[in-house]
């Protein structure tokens, strides 16, 4: 090609309706060759993936990256590293590359570890995010509430490990957001039973995805076996305007 | 027409460019033939209709919709009702109408005062929201660094009347968002340099708008005149991975 190094786009491509792509995420997908995404889990199509079908051709060259879902620092940054150095095989040549994420880019995303693996190990990459819907603005929608309003703060937590995080938020915020809260999920419903905040509680599971779930009135739900893409949402009460 | 009442739609249309609002928003905004949008201030044109701009029509009806700029509540109530009455005109014809909504419409918007308005003075009424780009994501994409990461909490501060919020919330969160920081920008100023947390805080006002600007490593800005669309990103020390 001989033009220096492609552009590596990070597209926010939503939570799962592919029309809740932008119309920029969108014009991208289609305006590159090379389209990379996370590998599902068990070498299964990922949401990213199958949020983007509608919008490529099977002319693009797919470029399913491998990112696995372990603790383990070691593991993960061999993946980043390994991850960087394909895509990097096309930007050095010339070719852009557009990395599929879902939800936003910049909220909780695997892109962010991509790119800064390409950045230190290729500090010439060039990089552009696209932002786009992220999973607490989908949960909302669906449910037909106000995430937030007026002055309230608003406080998420994205993998709550105990509950006295938990804690420290309800004392401040006046809307709370728990991601991935499968894992916790009796502690935290006892303790909102305990504040009498089950009541106007929430929960989202795949928000915009076929397979979406609402569960309104938490009370009635002391147990869920709750996907890895769920939302919880707690308004507080007396909120402030 | 006969055919029950219209649909409101509060189509979220991000933060400036154009390019970023959703598929699906833009479809909705081209299949109606009423466009809300609110009133400027001083009758001027607001952001919403600049962004909508591209993608409607001069034979689509438009219906600019006035919010004051003011903390009285019965002025407020009164301007909600007002608004919901004219779009309410057209709904109750059987026609649908799409609000254009800044940013997101679950986040800190004005759609929700219209939306609870026609709920309670016509309970009939139906709403779908569709949401979009929040101004963080589009703040977080242009600094090119993320807004979150991994098991970091997220504290979002919409408007901040004392520095005492502030502190809670440093000592609980990973990551700080202060929306519309004009007001007590001095003070924050102070209370971060106190805490050395200056030189990685980052300010971006009007993201992804033609007039955008972006401040990096605030201990050279003690003073700034910030406009109303300012996002302040302050990313603690010691970040949780």
């Amino acid at each position: 090609m001989g033009k220096g190094v492609g552009t590596l786009y990070g597209v926010s491509v939503g939570t799962g309706d592919p029309e809740l792509i932008t119309i920029k995420g969108q014009r991208l997908l289609q305006e590159v060759w090379v389209i990379a995404f996370p590998l599902g889990v068990n070498q299964k199509q990922g949401l990213a993936e199958k949020i983007i079908a509608p919008w490529i051709t099977p002319n693009q060259k797919k470029l399913p990256l491998y990112f696995p879902y372990v603790q383990d620092e070691q593991q993960l940054k061999q993946a980043w590293k390994e991850a960087a150095e394909i895509v990097w095989e096309y930007l050095n040549r010339g070719i852009d590359v557009a990395f599929a994420c879902e939800g936003d880019v910049s909220f909780y995303s695997t892109f962010t570890y991509l790119a800064q693996t390409l950045k230190q190990d290729h500090p010439q990459v060039i990089i552009q995010r696209i932002p786009g819907v992220c999973s607490p603005m989908s949960a909302a929608s669906v449910l037909g509430i106000p995430l937030t309003l007026g002055s309230q703060n608003l406080a998420i937590l994205p993998a709550l490990y105990n509950v006295t995080e938990l804690d420290q938020a309800l004392s401040w915020a006046d809307v709370i957001v728990l991601l991935k809260v499968s894992s916790v999920y009796p502690q935290v419903w006892k303790k909102l039973e305990s504040l009498n905040l089950l009541d106007h509680a929430f929960i989202v599971e795949r928000a915009t995805q076929p397979e979406e779930k609402i569960y309104r009135n938490l009370r009635h739900h002391p147990n869920l076996g709750l996907s890895y893409f769920s939302v919880m949402i707690i308004p507080l009460q007396d909120r402030k305007l």
